[in-house]
């Protein structure tokens, strides 16, 4: 391991979240219009979490002084990914502790202040692009100063970029897109490969940053604050979710600023590298190519079907409404973004369930979606068809084929299948701790709660008529693995009690750890995460 | 496709089949003491369902007469599997619809006889050993004749003397268990492979013979009359599940029949070529297979989980009890099983969570087990582990090791993950079709559903209270989960709708066909079942 190295890479990763928290100071001050009276101890948050970031960039720098020119090898570009998220997620949660940002308020009015897990689920949520919250009241400024809710929004933006510079670029689109890059992209394979990474680096850098201020400057037009509507753009191209209003996208009623909204999600989820050409004017190469094609199928047979069943159960009045929500929910959850303009935890059955397989689908490899991603579908597609003929015919040789070329690294089937199976264990194990750890008590209503939770008083009276009646402990099994499929796939909202209109607060400080790891596993696909607890990889040359 | 030979084969199944509903008949006269009176109706059903397998014997095997002495190849092997089972789902259908087998009574008592689709559904779920069943009442005679009922049992006598002889001897294990098969049997590896087919289905089926005689007579000394003693042994020993009461074993409620019924359970779901070792007095065969460790252990480990969780949340009132419940419905959920002494659906959150997954986990290969089965899930461990490690070092070359064994056919990686993702994919496929056709108003408890089942009322009034209160719709998705996964594991009883003390009668009759492919697709490990559906695997040679 070139420990040098690494160090002098993280140590400019933390001089760009210290840049990014000085672009959050003028919010603190009244004269933006965002909050009525100065914002001192917010101020003083984020001039404290930018000095440690500070202080530990030239740490870092220090230590790694002497590795200027020299090269990147895999194992440390994975641990520098690995590294350099888990070390945003600490220093982003500083802000929300040194401010005293509260969750909301119990029921006397009383603020309940941010735990430290909260303080990391939040920061883990917004590098990750994830969009899960515990704040249960985010437009009370005295509750989250202005300045800290805006650096909420950037850790969207931060993470976003990092996973198009750091992740995409650089470690080649994780496992499966690594194939695509280069058969895909030929004008960005000349040359060797560091200076394609460095070119691509660059481009998609400059894509991203371009598509977030287009969003901001149009969303500005549509009547958004200048605050609002930068904060949006994170949350959007970024696919994370974050919003500064408690009921998200909803709360502005407006469709022009949906369909924006849906426009943009659904481009920060297409492979950076096909909007590079349609930038150098070259639409062709996105129209034909086959993800970007089952991408946008999924997309419209998606909201057909939400449509259908939305009308056909009465959960939508008539067709323009039902287009309206079904096509803003469906964009949203596939592209692992999380906004809301409905409480979709009130649809029908289909409805409901098609959003939670939607949230393993995701966009295209190369964008900042955070799920499994349309290729990696299409793909195991492809090798269960062969492996099926293989199972009658077994001396057949295919290749497999997309869009017209043979793609055959002799390593990309076990890799798509391993893939699967990675995200199948971990959630489930993340599932089985969820229910362990959670008490059944917390899905009782309120009501029946309070006699339930009474020491001694285990399903007696009114919660043991509760229990049998309606069951309420099944609610529990499908809005833990909720949880964890909104969580590893970055969507943010799950269904009841982590539903659109509820928060992940109410969850066991546990839950809210595994939920935290599940958000950078599902962000980095898993193994520059998981790697770094083998302790072969520190070890061994 | 040598098609004489599958015809002959297949000819010598429909015999077999005649002789087991011979065997059914005294039942129907009222000598046995099961019945009061002679069963005119269920005698000439039982005749006539003979009938008519015999005539498709002859049939069968005319067309097949020229085939004597040729050599079964793979290929017409896995069709043999797949035909016979479809064959015997429809032969072994013909009793309930001939004798007016009835599902329950309505509202006002009258019997609502078995649809079509009802009739094939219970008999796939006797043939696949799943013991899922539509009726909702085997005690009153006048619903079913003691003849069918005998029937209904006895097909799960066949579909496991079926798989031990056809599946794990003829066609070696299925997919993952066939490098065992070799690697773990020295023994039985001498000779020619089909010199040890031969050998081994011998064995198998003598063992499985000796089981069920066993178990019965233990049965009757525990004071079940022989009719019940011969019944619960077709349904533990071949791991199926259908009973003779409606409350399942637990009607009972016998502590010594319980442990008998464990320990058979355990039985059936062990290595059938462990249990022959066992047989030659070499038990230490047995207890070194690293699989069987791993079962006992899974065993022991989920027991031990299910009554910790099940004190804690007062679902058992002591140790005693709570021992007695959980090792029964552990084991009975873990081997495939499907009895029930309690109603597992009303435990607690983690208790149902966990019996959900070892619906997937399952027994050893080569046994009676209907699901994933442990090695699976062995293997796919260490390939996950060794997959990892490559991450970071991908020059590594490492073999897989199953007790001290080098395991490494050069196909058994994907294999196993292509197992995985096949199971996965269809699971989500029926469950995304089961929500669609079920309609959420079945969710609702019966007084709401009246009132929102009206015409043009579509969630008004109560029925909007009780959606936005107690979120019904939820309980569906989870109660559909748990059939797909309680009918291709070939468990029975899932939760909610379809739990320990419900049937399948309440689901559409799309759903009971999805599940019905479910039930035969888990049995016969997917393949043999979808290349059937396959046109290739028809034209070409």
């Amino acid at each position: 391991m070139n420990t040098p190295l690494v160090c002098r890479m993280l140590g400019q990763i933390c001089l760009l979240i210290t840049a990014a928290m000085v672009f959050s100071l003028p919010w603190a001050f009244p004269w933006l219009g965002e909050t009525a009276r100065f914002e001192a101890h917010g101020l003083l948050a984020m001039l404290g979490a930018g000095l440690v970031s500070a202080s530990l960039a030239v740490v870092l720098l220090y230590l790694g002084r002497k590795s200027v020119g020299q090269t990147l090898y895999r194992k440390e570009a994975m641990a520098v990914v690995g590294l350099s998220w888990l070390l945003a997620t600490v220093l982003g949660a500083l802000p929300y502790l040194f401010s005293g940002t509260c969750v909301g308020r119990d029921e006397r009015g009383n603020p309940r202040p941010m735990s430290l897990v909260d303080a990391v689920f939040e920061s883990a949520s917004g590098f990750s692009g994830t969009g899960a919250s515990v704040l249960t009241d985010v437009e009370d400024p005295a509750l989250i100063p202005r300045c800290v809710l805006f650096w909420r929004s950037e850790t969207h933006f931060l993470g976003g970029l990092g996973i198009m510079v750091l992740f995409v670029a650089i470690l080649g689109f994780g496992s499966a897109g690594k194939a695509l890059m280069i058969t895909e992209v030929p004008a960005l394979t000349r040359g060797s490969a560091y200076a394609l990474s460095q070119h691509a680096a660059w481009a998609f850098a400059g894509i991203f940053i371009g598509l977030n201020a287009i969003l901001t400057v149009v969303l500005i037009l549509l009547g958004m604050r200048p605050f609002e509507a930068l904060c949006h753009a994170f949350g959007t191209v970024a696919t994370g979710g974050f919003s500064t209003r408690n009921a998200s996208i909803g709360a502005f009623n407006s469709v022009p600023i949906e369909m924006v909204t849906v426009l943009f999600m659904f481009l920060g989820c297409t492979n950076f590298a096909l909007l590079y050409f349609l930038v150098l004017f070259q639409p062709k190469k996105l129209f034909n190519d086959p993800e970007f094609r089952v991408y946008a199928l999924t997309l419209l047979v998606a909201i057909a079907v939400t449509m259908t069943a939305g009308l056909w159960y009465g959960d939508f009045a008539e067709l323009l409404s039902a287009f309206r929500y079904s096509a803003f929910q469906v964009t949203s959850i596939l592209t692992n973004t999380g906004f809301a303009t409905e409480d979709f935890d009130r649809w029908n059955g289909l409805g409901r369930g098609l959003l939670l397989v939607l949230m393993f689908i995701g966009g295209c490899a190369g964008s900042t979606s955070c799920s499994i991603k349309i290729i990696r579908h299409m793909l195991l597609w492809k090798i269960l068809a062969l492996d099926l003929e293989k199972a009658f015919r077994p001396s057949i040789v295919r290749h497999i084929r997309l869009g017209g070329r043979v793609l055959e690294e002799p390593e990309l089937r076990p890799q798509v299948l391993v893939y699967f199976a990675l995200i199948l264990v971990i959630c489930l194990v993340s599932w089985l701790v969820l229910i362990a750890v959670e008490p059944d008590e917390n899905w009782l209503p309120s009501g029946v709660q309070a006699i339930a939770t009474e020491p001694g008083a285990k399903k007696p009276g009114i919660a043991a008529t509760y229990v049998s009646e309606h069951s309420y402990v099944r609610t529990k099994l499908l809005d833990c693995a909720s949880a964890v499929a909104a969580t590893i796939n970055g969507v943010g909202p799950g269904l009841g009690v982590v539903g659109p209109t509820r928060s992940y607060t109410s969850l066991h400080w546990i839950s809210k750890l595994v939920l935290t790891a599940l958000m950078l596993l599902g962000r980095l696909e898993v193994y520059p995460i998981l790697v770094l607890l083998m302790p072969r990889f520190w070890w061994r040359k």
